[in-house]
This record gives structure tokens, sequence and C-alpha cells, in this order.
């Protein structure tokens, strides 16, 4: 089974890498840029079985730093 | 509106990131993790009337480095 969990920095954290890219777009000519935000998507090859509380233990543990980045997970 | 565009390495583009991640989560006890990709998620806040098109100009001008990478956009 595969799983995709998406790692974004939470809502209030300075995120400069996605202004970075906001300010690089702007200056290439788009236009209409309000906000960039930009994080990790992380896509998991699992052994049958494996259940969406495993990979919320691997996001705990390992894939996200809760302090300042929240996950979400999708099974497929 | 927003656009959220994921990016990946290419099938067959090594991927030392996720098979470090892959590496580790095995360390940590987690068994039947058979593979692992990393990307990038970014989350676009877009003026009114934006197309998938400008997006995917985007895309191809700087979100992705065409050559080893894909993405796909997603508006909502």
């Amino acid at each position: 089974m595969k799983a995709r969990v998406h790692v974004m920095l939470k809502t209030g954290v300075l995120d400069p890498q996605g202004e970075a890219v906001r300010h690089a777009l702007g200056a290439m000519g788009f236009d209409g840029v309000q906000a960039v935000r930009q994080g990790k998507v992380i896509e998991l090859d699992l052994a049958e079985g494996a259940t969406r509380a495993d990979v919320e233990q691997m996001c705990e543990k390992l894939l996200a730093n809760t302090v300042i980045e929240s996950y979400s997970v999708e099974l497929a």
C-alpha cells in the first residue's frame, strides 16, 4: 500500500523558502501571487497491513517537527 | 484562489533524501517500509482569474527542474 504525507510549516511560522518563491515569481512577471508556502511531501511504499496509526507514528517520531510543522496523511 | 503544486523527482532519478528517510525508519523499528520518495509541495494563493496554464508556466520556469523533476498542479 502507499501513503502520502504532507508536512507544512504551521500557520504563523515564518516560511523564508515560500517567501523567496513568492518574490521570485513576482520578479519574473507573474502578477497576483499573494502568498506562497512551501512544504515537503513524502511518499511511502508500505507492506500490506500498515495502518494510518503507523504512518502517524512515523510523522510524530521522524518525518515532521511537530513544534513548528503540521502533517497530514493520505492512504491510497 | 489556491493552487497546490507537487514536485517530485522523476522515476529513475536517485532520491538520496528519500533513501535516508527509508533507512532511518527501518533503524527506528518501522518494518515494512519498502520505498520512500521525498518531494516538495508548494501552496500558492493567487488572484482570482489565474488559470491552470499560469501555474504550469510557473512550474516550467521556476518551481520545477523539468530535467529531473515532474510536477502536478491541483486547483482549489
